[in-house]
């Protein structure tokens, strides 16, 4: 069983592999348990800390035809496609947005026609889909709407993984994620960034910027969770998937002030005191045309889960990823 | 005042070439009529039978870049984007169709982004963007879940055509049309090529074969009114249109049953018995996966128009098409 994950050195990809490592198997199409010979991982950069011989590192352009030959072979089982330019930097340089997002994408499902082995591919999509006039709750059949080059690219990249898997090409699986909080490291050009950035920070001892009101809200879904529902995806039988192979993850719907008082409730007053509300328009514009909310009805009844709540998202940050000074 | 039309040695571009030599101008982005100097066809192969000096045509791969530059200047006001691979072609001859339906239509406005004068292109889009569990009547926010390739074709380049003219780059117009009957002509390989068929052959003396049941509906728009439509959908002022870029345009929804009555209300019983009933799955999936009717109230309100009855949609075929033997 070989897997490839593209964007194998970002932070979601990093962990996964770790995880993917860390069990040593998966099952096969037929449902039996294999174990995992090979993990590559294909980004623009390296990742680093792997010392483990299943691990394969190819970095270059994932846009480049070439490069995706070397990565994937008939031997990918399983393709977990999370290299993405983030939304923030999709909207501020549009080709590179097109040509990771969207040519990347096709290209990658190119290659698997070509290969013809059907292999599944599990491929990240993201509430950017949605926008505009949007119910409390999105379902479903909503339809898409994205008010962002990121959500257009994603939501493009989903069509193709429907068609593709349709006509037999692929076993795609689409999970829509919820915005994921929280995200370890530094702030990075996502609109979404402070959703990680207002926990993170004043745990870390440092103030940081909240860019939107308290009362925008957002649906999360903590990076444990996230790898859960990646190994979940690929796990799931095409027949218990059917036709339709877009997923809504669940996830947790809180507001901008109800996280920040989840992380005085574990954290203290003086920790969430460090989050300084300073409006940024163009930041609002796009995550204020996410959806806060959609039914989950879906995913839950596949086995995908989530958060029990938000307070356990700030717990599970804590106890994963905050280094202890 | 200058005019691109993709597709333009086809039926519905070789028509709208006609109807605009003959009216000879067109509101410019003020409101202000201009005179059309120039139309540029640009097909695969020449029209015949236009001798006007207006008429200028560029024959060769639309998916090429280099003759999307020669076909696009900053000059080109108004881009009709029609060419595409059809229904039935595009999902037995899959790279086709993604050159021609996706990529083609990538390229030109990738074009238009690097003219940067911001033309108004009209992309026709199709009741294949739907599919699978739907509304009896489709509306504005159903879900697109599109059940060919040239459906999620058609539904990528109306995203693209969407976000391009969210960022400034052109000023887009999708019209996704009903099926267009009655076509002149031959048949051709559109899944739907029955629906205009099953008139036009028998009103010309032949017999002719109905892949699908009496009892399935389609939704149905006139050539005359699609070329009314496509140049209103240019005309229409860019506020008028607001920040969505999709119309869903008007229609006449009939079964194909009640098609054939009103062929026998107009030329008689005989003319009627030249259908002849033979189901054809491959086509019948298809054909059933669309929608028999959408809600066109926001065209409607937008100033699009449609047939009046199926019965006025033989008699215009019979005016505008049906050759005097």
């Amino acid at each position: 069983m070989q897997v490839v994950i593209t964007g194998g050195a970002g932070f979601l990809g990093q962990r996964l592999a770790r995880q993917l490592l860390a069990q040593g198997s998966l099952p096969d199409s037929t449902g039996q348990l294999q174990t995992i010979s090979k993990i590559v991982l294909v980004d623009i950069v390296a990742a680093t800390g792997f010392d483990d011989a299943r691990i394969e590192q190819i970095t270059g352009d994932i846009a480049d035809s070439a490069l995706l030959e070397r990565a994937i072979t008939t031997e990918s089982s399983a393709i977990f496609h999370l290299a993405a330019i983030v939304s923030g930097q999709a909207e501020s340089d549009f080709e590179l947005g097109m040509r990771i997002n969207l040519e990347a994408s096709r290209l990658l499902l190119e290659r698997c026609r070509i290969c013809g082995h059907q292999p599944r591919v599990i491929f990240t999509s993201s509430v950017a889909v949605f926008g505009g006039e949007l119910p409390a709750v999105v379902q479903d059949n909503t339809a898409l709407n994205p008010q962002s080059s990121y959500g257009a690219q994603k939501a493009i990249a989903e069509l193709l993984l429907n068609d593709y898997s349709r006509k037999g090409f692929v076993d795609g699986r689409v999970l829509r994620l919820p915005t994921i909080s929280v995200r370890p490291g530094k702030p990075n050009k996502a609109a979404s960034s402070f959703a990680s950035g207002i926990i993170r920070e004043p745990l870390n001892g440092e103030s940081t910027v909240c860019p939107v009101g308290p009362e925008v809200r957002l649906w999360l879904l903590s990076p444990r969770k996230v790898i859960a529902c990646l190994i979940h995806g690929y796990t799931l039988s095409t027949e218990a998937l059917g036709a339709r192979r877009t997923v809504n993850l669940p996830g947790v719907s809180v507001t901008v002030g109800e996280m920040v008082a989840a992380l005085e409730r574990v954290a203290g007053a003086d920790v969430a005191g460090r989050v300084e509300w300073k409006h940024d328009p163009a930041i609002d514009r796009i995550i204020s045309s996410w959806p806060g909310a959609w039914d989950a009805t879906r995913a839950t009844s596949l086995g995908f889960t989530c958060d029990a709540s938000f307070d356990d998202i700030v717990r599970a940050y804590i106890a994963d990823d905050l280094s202890v000074a």
